[in-house]
């Protein structure tokens, strides 16, 4: 077991050894915990090893000059300079969050940036400033469009936070695959298999190997088939896949660079890096925002009262789960399998510093 | 089977009679239709009975005032007046988009307002400005939030359409459960039985049934259990309820009115009618509007490209299946099943008109 606070300093030292800096390295190291601790842990330390490679490869700016290259009173495109996705990130939610104060709502497209880590983090910067807050990113392509054999699109999650008056926010934070790309990558990690429906072989079979995306294979849209509607799943990914990366000028689809090292870095590129879209809209260009916040309330606690079904306890409100596992792990600490932990010592040991 | 012209000529006249002026009565009409040529029968003339018992029972405002009252640069609430949804709904869309003229996006949340058939029509009205078109709404309760068996939510749509230069739009329009309400009802009136996962009985087992609603029963999520990420689509399904209704002061989730009659009318509100939300965003907000739409159409013919799977012929571009039912169904004409054929038999006749 680890506290937070150990791992939040190793993360930063990590990055400030690769050149960032301190400040940046703070943000980096405060994301990648927050996946942890909301138990994405698919989200959290298991990356660490993706930006190590990335950064020895030559192919992450330690340094960016991110910056906004178009704009209108309600929108921006902001260049992440190939930076961390972090710090192109945050910056961007940040500009879309100061577009709103004046136009009422902020939408942001960033592109030439790299994986950001859980976007749920930058939907959740709005609540404070009483804003929704809206975040997707394109990924790695390793999931098919619907009745297809080819790797297109990433696991592609969609965020979004609406803030409460009394009760915690509405933080739902999801891909648009029935589970995230870092799900199997933990799954293999700890030897285990995976339910079916999630991925198939490089022939278009069901599978419930977690290695399998290593040859050839693909993971399915959300849905799973097209009876039970992975039609809807991959309109859903197509669309953040746009919003991020055609809305950007970044690689859309197949031509996501990857942060994986058993995908192939190709050639041909449809545009810069990896793209995200954010949003920010003042609760007030709609509604009183305490009257809006009050009627949050309302509406949680009317889900929150709906009948479970039997064998369930209750019904959850999105956001609860994070929530319930922050408390848990602020607590008892953060656990990490022996394959993570392994790879965490060779990079501290590679970087001259000490993890334990 | 019977003609565009003809099916669109008598819809116009039963809303007349009903005393919606003729110019709205066109809108109604053209939208009822455009659900039944786009292959999206369960939004389109079955749809009509159940207008006729709204205002039989005097639960809808023919003569409406469709007014904004609240706005900033890139947004507003309007109230539809409890209008027959299409006319709220054009007209918000119509404001959006004028919003998008100047702040680069525009945002529209509805209140007091009714069904209004298929979003994608809504969405698709940007595309002739050069703009993306977003639409969602949230409708009956009758689906149940993951381990739940309340019916809390309605199949809360959306619908996104984005332009491209040689190919014809990318325009996604879909529920969030694995299939629309309405299929259900198709089912019902061929007396089929459905496919599990779609819903479930009143005590929360899976069913094929399709009347199992009128029992009690619920619709699920899109994923369908918890394992394939029904979380998901609930939280989709309440960003598309949150959005449209807490947004504008519409009735959120249980509470929104019952355009069917087999759920009772309750007493209890949480604000004025059904809820839509409505988003224009200029594509040069973003990039020049002639790049952009080349880049679409190198996403479109990338995704064309993708290779099929066994058994599968091609992969499809949202908004391929009813673009090609368009085609087919203007040239063959527009079958309906007898139930419904009766039932519109019955409203002409009680309306002094006829339809045969």
């Amino acid at each position: 077991m680890y506290t937070y606070n150990y791992l939040l300093d190793f993360t930063k030292r990590v990055f400030m050894k690769m050149g960032c800096s301190e400040g940046d390295s703070n943000i980096i190291a405060e994301v990648f915990l927050a996946a942890e601790i909301r138990n994405h842990a698919s989200h959290g330390m298991i990356r660490i090893k993706d930006y190590y490679e990335l950064w020895k490869a030559g192919r992450i700016n330690v340094s960016p000059g991110v910056k906004v290259v178009h704009e209108t009173p309600s929108t921006a495109v902001v260049d992440g300079d190939n930076s961390v996705g972090m710090i192109a990130a945050r910056r961007s939610m940040e500009i879309a969050i100061e577009k709103a104060k004046t136009a009422g709502t902020g939408w942001v497209a960033t592109r030439n940036s790299n994986h950001f880590g859980i976007a749920g983090y930058y939907a959740m910067m709005a609540l404070k400033h009483d804003m929704i807050g809206i975040c997707l990113t394109n990924a790695n392509p390793l999931v098919a469009p619907t009745f297809s054999i080819s790797r297109m699109m990433g696991t592609n999650p969609i965020a979004v936070a609406i803030p409460a008056k009394i009760n915690p926010p509405f933080v739902a934070d999801f891909a648009t695959t029935p589970i995230a790309r870092g799900k199997l990558a933990v799954a293999e990690k700890k030897g285990e298999k995976v339910a079916f429906g999630f991925v198939q072989d490089k022939n278009g079979k069901p599978s419930d190997d977690p290695t399998i995306l290593k040859s050839g294979g693909s993971m399915l849209t959300l849905g799973g088939d097209r009876v039970h509607g992975s039609h809807k799943g991959y309109c859903l990914s197509a669309i953040v896949d746009i919003f991020s990366a055609v809305f950007s000028g970044a690689n859309f689809g197949p031509f996501v660079p990857p942060s994986v090292a058993y995908l192939p870095v190709l050639d041909k590129k449809s545009g810069e890096g990896t793209g995200h879209f954010f949003g920010a809209m003042r609760i007030d260009a709609f509604q009183p925002a305490e009257e809006f916040k009050m009627k949050m309330d309302e509406w949680i606690e009317t889900f929150r009262a709906a009948k479970p079904a039997e064998g369930h306890e209750k019904v959850l409100i999105p956001g609860d789960p994070e929530r319930e596992a922050e408390e848990r792990i602020m607590k008892n600490g953060i656990e990490l399998v022996p394959a993570i932990r392994k790879d965490l010592v060779d990079i501290a040991a590679a970087l001259d510093i000490t993890f334990e």
